[in-house]
């Protein structure tokens, strides 16, 4: 079974370079672009409560998917340009954060890890 | 051969849930989470040129890529709890983007699609 | 009595040329600089409710004050760069907004209005 | 003379009594409001260089003032809604700036200061 994200990575990769865009791609650029689309998925609940947020009409959450996967475009040209692995970076972040989180401080607590008692 | 973002995910998943912490991840509220990080894998090349922004000094790279990692993560959650698969949803938004930008008139060419001719 | 954002104004330019930072000071990179502030005044907000969030405990509240001057900041830099009036450009916005959002329309509502009726 | 963003103020003030829309603007949703907004200015300089940023096309440049207006308007209000000042966060956050920078270590550098030698 091929790997799903890899298969993204390449069609992203063909995308770019039939359009010859890599010359816009600097990371400087993508970071950019990646927080651009991040506000374009905010923007669907800037005016909601939290609980509003879970039960999206059909058309807004199809709207949702779309900026999402906007973002993970964009994260992943951003990973490769940089020569980042995408899924090894979250990995590398996880375990950070089991250890700045310990189970036992963080259970049910919203606290950043610099606020601990 | 495993898919490793479906581990990522499942992995994700496991950290919250020993943590409690679905409670506050509503789609509003990791939506908000994806934008801040997104931030600050942008502040990194808040003052640098495009083209400096590929040289980056190692420590800064393992910076960028903590970061990354950070929206990746975020990213998972959200497509998760809104129940958006992340890369079916990176794959729809390629394909519109490809109708949108087809390479006649979008190669080398940086332009909005509304903003062609 | 002077106005008091040209005062502001004047102090931020003093501040940037005692330390010969317009170098650095692109338009792009102000408005780089805008959204990495707002991404942090937003992070004091990213897990309470809305209703939370109106009651700050003092030392978040003058965090929050912190980044909101941030912003302004580099508002003004930004404004300042492009030969742009601030107030004005909000003034004439606000002008924009009352034709988009008459009254009888938008009275209660948070829908955009392209979702008018 | 009266004093401009106190004016500005009120006008939004009335803008958004008329549309009785106090009840979306907690803190939480104007902070993603203003993040939002600021998006929206980067967006216009996502893959110019900063270079060219300086010379925007008189359209884009009036696009461009239209979102910095809504960026204030936002702030504004924001600010409002938690009794501070605006004027006096971004004087104060000045002078920390002058503390953190002091104009013979920062002096034609980006550098921020905590990586100060």
């Amino acid at each position: 079974m091929a790997d799903r994200l890899a298969e993204l990575q390449d069609a992203v990769e063909a995308f770019v370079a039939e359009r010859d865009w890599a010359q816009f791609h600097s990371p400087k650029n993508l970071a950019m672009s990646v927080a651009i689309e991040a506000a374009e998925i905010m923007e669907h609940f800037q005016w909601c409560t939290g609980e509003e947020s879970y039960a999206l009409a059909p058309q807004k959450r199809a709207r949702v998917a779309n900026e999402i996967g906007d973002v993970l475009i964009y994260l992943v040209r951003l990973a490769r340009v940089l020569d980042i692995d995408l899924v090894d970076a979250a990995t590398a972040k996880l375990a950070q954060n089991r250890e700045k989180y310990p189970v036992d401080k963080a259970k049910g607590r919203a606290t950043k890890y610099v606020d601990f008692d």
